[in-house]
């Protein structure tokens, strides 16, 4: 993915969700394909000094949600993009920078865009790991994501 | 439910969570055994204009959070109080000042604080309906929360 595209994805949150701006959420350099982001803890912390349960769920769905507004956009897809329905699972308490990603696989992004094409509407589940490493994860989210084609 | 302890609450979340500061979360007076909030919708806005779908599950698992909290406090129990889990489902858009309430019924919350005297931990699901009217409701939350005893 351009750094371009990305840098653009951060901004165009910062100005259109002011939530994204007060998470300090920073979108990272990202291989193809997938989505990382990361927001210190200080903004983000409830009242254990741990990552606050809502601050991970927003990041998340912004996670996806990026990950989903990519794939249309470098496939010249013009649809509105929302999300119907989202699942997390706090497994651990997050004691440090929030760190997201997500990978929407090249197959599942080829055959949503067809689907899109095709029907006008689709919509595609996607994963976002939550403080991943070696040892595992701290919460895991699900989203499920709604696209319409705009009409030219 | 004395407006005391509301006040309370609305402060502490203000002063210890950071984002519920930034979303201008506001504790409403509510009924026994019932949790109402409200937030204006500029902070809380997306790029549609309309609530971010993060503001809304933050708004909401505070709800209940908040809901299990002055449980916990009218029944003299102090415990470790956090969210294991949460699903939120989008109807339709909000398009005004979010509004989000949850009951946790009286017997339900004897049974519960019942259970955790006994065993020390209890684990309960609470519903948040986000703004709800005669027609439904924009989305609707389940959370699992999670208490155990601290030790004297």
């Amino acid at each position: 993915m351009h750094s371009s595209a990305l840098a653009a994805l951060e901004q165009r949150w910062h100005e259109e969700i002011p939530l994204s701006a007060a998470m300090n959420l920073r979108v990272l350099p990202s291989p193809a394909h997938t989505l990382h982001l990361q927001a210190p803890l200080a903004p983000n912390r409830n009242v254990h000094g741990t990552a606050f349960a809502g601050s991970l769920y927003a990041a998340a769905a912004l996670c996806g949600w990026g990950r989903m507004a990519l794939t249309l956009e470098a496939a010249g897809l013009d649809g509105e993009l929302v999300i119907a329905e989202g699942t997390i699972r706090y497994r651990r308490p997050v004691t440090e920078a929030l760190a997201l990603k997500t990978t929407f696989p090249e197959a599942d992004a080829e055959a949503f865009c067809a689907a899109l094409r095709a029907q006008g509407k689709a919509r595609q589940t996607l994963e976002v790991l939550i403080n991943a490493d070696a040892e595992g994860f701290c919460a895991r989210f699900e989203g499920v994501y709604a696209v319409r084609l705009r009409s030219a």
